[in-house]
Order: C-alpha cells, then structure tokens, then sequence
C-alpha cells in the first residue's frame, strides 16, 4: 500500500490527463494544485481552511523546516503532519530551490551545497543524502531529489554542468532512499536547450523514480519559454508517472500545462496576492484597496463557495485591507486558495466530461489569449 | 421587543448575580465577557471562529469606525453587523476612551473633543450628540454616553470638572438618542473620590439609562483602587440594570468584580496577549517562545476544549510564534478568548450552583490572591 499513481482519463485533443495518486495519508485528484506551507503552515489559514478550500494536498519547504524548527524537533514530534496537523498529503522540495534563493554565501560543491542560513548566518552543507534524510524525518509523502537549479539566463556550457551536478545528485539521491512508503520524484533540469533537456529527461527516468518533475522554470524566464519546455517536455515524461511542473504558476499557465500533460502544480502566487490585496476572479485581478470597493456589498466572486465570498463584501475586505487588519490576509487567503482549488476541479470536470480543449481555449481567450 | 435584562440568580454570600440580556440580535448571558473587535474585527479571527469561541457579545470602537470605514458608510453597508458578518450583539463605546488615548491635539470643549484623528491628522469635533448619532449608524445593541474619560492621578477639582461635564453630557447624549430597541448605557465617572463618584452615580441614574457602567478604570490606577471602585459603587447601581465595568480586566479582576455585582466585561488583554505569545490557563500564563516547549506535544490547557488546544502543542505553537507566522496569532487568540469565555462560563454555573464565593475564594487563592 505504497505510493500509486492512476489514470482516469486521457484527453483525445491534447496530453491532459484526469488520474489519482495514492499515498497512505489519502488520496489526491490530478490535475492537482499544491498550496504553498512554507514553514509548515499555509500562511494564514488553519488546517479546518485549507481542507474547507477543497485542498488535497499541500508543499512544506525543506531549506525553512530543516533550519527552524528542525527536521529533528519534528520526527520526535511524530511528523510534520502531525506537528502541524495536517492529516492530509504532504510533498516537501529538496530545499535546493531556496538555498539559491534565500540563503547567502552559497557554494556548490560536487558533493552538495553549502550555504549560510538566512535566518542567523549558520553554515549548512546540504548534499544528496541529506536532502533525502530530512526529508525522511519529515515524513512527507512525496520527497523531492536535490537538484542544482539554473539560474536563467545561462550559458550551454552552465547549464551542462549543472545539469551533470543534478543527474549526478539524482543517483546518490536514490540510493539514500530508505524503502519506505515514501514516494522520491526526480527533477529535469537543462535550462533553455533542448538537448539538455532530452538528455536530462533520458537520464533522470533511467534512474527511476515514483515520479518526476520539470524543474528550473519559473525562475526569471520569458513565459513563452516556460510554455515551449512545458509543451515540448511534460508530455515525453513517463506516462504512468506523475509529472510536476515546480514553481507554476498563474490559472492561464496550470490551463496550459495541464494541456501539455502536467498532473501537479505549486506556487505561492494565490496565498502571496492574497496577502498583498489581490483576489482571483474569473473576470478580473482585483485590487481589494482600490477607492471604488468603498461601498460594493458584492463578494469577490459571485460564482464563488468560499467562506470569504459567501459571508463577506467587498466594502468590508477593503476596509480590512486598508485598516492593516490580519483578518485580511486569512480571508483574501481562503478566497484565492479555493480560487485555484475550484479551478482545478473545474480542469477536471472537463477532463471527466471530454472538453477539456474547450474549457482551455475559452478559459484562455476570456483571459486574453496566450 | 427591545432590549431588556432578566435576573436569574443572586449570590447569597456576594453581590454577584447571574443573568441575561436580551437584545434583537440575540441573548447574552450574565455576567459575560466582550472581546475587542475595534475596527470591526477581533483581531486575526474570523466571525466563524469567535462564534466556535462561545463568544455571546462583542465590543467595536466607535472612534475607529467613524474615523475608517466612516459610520455612513457601514450605514449604508446595512449597519455594523451586515458589514463584519457578526449577526450577536454588539456593544459600541462612545470614542471617548480612544479619543483620550489615541488622538493628537486632543482639547476638551464645553460641547465636545475636538482631536486630530491619529491616521491622517484630519481635524473632528466629537460631541455627545454625535457619538449617538455614529453609534445609531453603526446599528449596535448597547451604545454608551461619550464621557469626559479623567485621567489617573487626577486633583479633586480635575476631577469635579470633568465629571461635571460627563454628566452634561450624559444628559445631552439621552436626549439625543432616537426612539429604537438600541440601548443607551450611562457611565460614572469621579475618579478616585468616593463623594464624587456618589455624586456621579445619583445623577446618572437619575438621568436614566438601560444600563450603567463604571468608567475611568483601567487607567493606570493601582489594582487596589480599582477593585475598592469596583467594591464601593457596583452594587450601589441600579439592581434590575445590566452593570459594565469598562476595560476590565485580568481573569482575576473579572472574577473579584464579580463578586461586586458587575455583569459586563471588555478587555484587551486576551486578545493582545494572544498577539504577543501569552497564553493563558489556570495553572499559569504560558510564554510560548521559552526554548522549555521546543519538543512539549501537549497543548497549552489539557482541560481547554478550543480548536488550538484540541489539535496543537505548544512546541508547533512556539515554532509559529518564532517563524513570525500569522497562524501563531490565529490560534493563539482563538484559545486566549476561549480561555475568557470559558471563565464566564465557569462564573455562571457557579453561580447556578450556590457556589460563587467559593469558587472565586479557589480562583483568587490559586493565582496568589488578591
């Protein structure tokens, strides 16, 4: 009763696929959208939230748990999802991502990644088969190998090393894997080129994982690139396999990649909006401060089930914006997380009922194309 | 069907008695306790969430409203309690304490306070036939008489002046005030002289309101002069009137007061220390940073029956509180206000039982005494 992926339907006009994964913490619908719980909380919203938002399954980052509590502190807790009670799936990233984003001094090394942490200058190495075991601590259902992340833009010659690097840690990666119900997905790197994707992608599934992941998109590159990767490689990943795309991203990129393919998505794009005042509709961005909310007793959105939508106007998440109030943050939170939550059962509703490509292309125009 | 207040019990051997008001959003049950919702929201709980609390009745500062969102605008947004989504009772305060203690350039007219508002500097005259008229928009179930709020230590002749004043003005506020099953509750001032307080008691009563509340206490007196306020004056108000002491208190406070004869409690302190990582139980006030609950699986109060104590330890608590996450304040509200409320209720059955005094003699012994 390990980790298992199925297929319920694939799409007869394009690669999307409705399937179901299997974990021992429960079942989670693909295609499926992961909030974000950085520090092993999804910010500003209780667990009783996030399962009201419809979430099957969240991310936890393994760089912040390592270095605060402790991924120590949280195996003699019994967990993450125990200590952060969370009953429900749990993937965590390798912490490879924030380690080239967050944390200061970084080196890389041929046996890992050293770095000072962000929090209080300590110094880390972070290699493979730490990567694994911490994760392993952690508990999470879905473990992510360690990879070097490329920056964009970079040069062929960068990005092969790197590539090496992470094809190198992906081995070391799965042979620190204890046998465990533990699922490890692997991670494409090769940047912009082609052949270092096609080569990335050959070598990772020759290792074998339960699973694998597009990785070094959403890192500073043109959005058409990210769709010309998504399009060109989501779909010559295995077929039986999950397939993730890291980092992604705003509703019309997960439409889009869901048609090339991709089961799984995170991004802090809904929790971090709602934090700064912007709330997911399907007509427009709104900005929850602006002036002509002032007197508006409409909800945000008005096809919307959320707690936010189904008690609250407009008028008053201005005024809680405005006022600094943290009821703000929670409610925009709730709001844009079922946002994506609902837009994935609607991608998988049309997946069930064989109009997908037409949910696609109407969900796209209304958005203004891509 | 207006606002009215029914007697349950009288304590034999104290003045505390346990009853109920009854207002057109619902009933409360005496003696209960408010927790602060200033700018139209407890802070970080959602109204689902101080509802799951037992809270019967909250507090919003009328000083905030006026000033943010403005009254005519939650007027229009069908009163405060269609705007927060909070269908129980609310108490509104007049703007006087806020005035006093917020505002720049605060100067006491014949007629009124005249302040800069503390968020833009804009300039406001806030008479007593103003506060009603802002209360009246805002649509609360109690709205209170602005006062001249004296502060602590004042002189005899201070103190005369400004209850001087407060008594005119209690008078022009019942003047004011329209026909309508909102209640209008008087406050006696007088500082810390007995003679004056009399005096302040008789001509408010005299006056004639719904209730009455004694004011100009948590002011920076020494708890001894409060609680001898609280012991000379609460019981001498009228008997078959709700009777509210305001900023009160400390659950030891609350308790004391009680046995007084006082039915109604607002406070920040719940709430505030929440927001600061204090926890409180009946054994002690818990500082959630202390490295000592870095690994502690138990919840801050095993005999709390709230959703943090029910689904989280104090080592998940201290990581959140540490991490800076919105959620530490979440659940730590969420148990502080549960912890208040459960007093109350703790209070009130006692009460039922015959069995107040010695149940506050228990509570007051336990915490040190008094």
């Amino acid at each position: 009763m390990g980790f298992t992926f199925k297929i319920y339907e694939k799409d007869p006009t394009s690669s999307a696929r409705r399937g179901k994964i299997i974990t021992t913490h429960g079942e989670v619908e693909t295609p499926v959208f992961m909030p974000v719980g950085t520090q092993g909380t999804v910010k500003s919203l209780t667990p009783d939230e996030i399962k009201n938002c419809g979430v099957e399954m969240i991310l936890a980052n393994t760089y912040h748990l390592y270095l605060r509590p402790g991924h120590e502190t949280i195996k003699n807790m019994d967990g993450l999802h125990h200590f952060m009670n969370w009953p429900r799936p749990i993937l965590t990233d390798s912490g490879g991502f924030q380690v080239y984003s967050l944390a200061k001094l970084r080196k890389i090394l041929p046996e890992g990644v050293m770095f000072q942490s962000h929090i209080d200058g300590s110094r880390h190495l972070l290699t493979p088969q730490k990567a694994v075991e911490i994760q392993e601590a952690l508990g999470s259902d879905i473990m992510m190998c360690l990879d070097d992340c490329t920056p964009y833009p970079a040069t062929y010659m960068q990005t092969k090393k790197s590539l090496d690097l992470t094809i190198n840690w992906a081995k070391l990666s799965r042979e620190a894997k204890k046998p465990s119900a533990q699922a490890l997905f692997g991670i494409i790197q090769g940047g912009n080129y082609k052949d270092l994707r096609q080569k990335a992608l050959e070598e990772t599934v020759k290792i074998g994982f339960d699973g694998y992941a597009l990785g070094g998109l959403s890192v500073g590159e043109p959005q058409e690139i990210m769709y010309e990767i998504a399009h060109n490689f989501t779909n010559a990943l295995p077929v039986d396999k999950p397939r993730y795309l890291m980092g992604v991203g705003t509703p019309e990129d997960i439409v889009y990649a869901v048609s090339c393919g991709a089961d799984m998505f995170d991004c802090v794009i809904p929790t971090r909006s709602a934090r700064h005042g912007l709330l997911f509709t399907n007509d427009e961005k709104i900005v929850i401060k602006n002036a002509r909310w002032r007197q508006s007793d409409i909800p945000p959105d008005e096809t919307c089930d959320c707690y936010t939508c189904k008690n609250f106007s407009r008028a008053y998440l201005r005024h809680l914006y405005i006022a600094g109030e943290i009821l703000a943050m929670i409610l925009n939170t709730i709001h844009n997380v079922r946002y994506y939550t609902r837009l994935m059962e609607r991608i998988r509703e049309a997946l069930k009922e064989n109009r997908f490509t037409q949910f696609k292309n109407e969900f796209l125009n209304n958005k203004g194309g891509v």
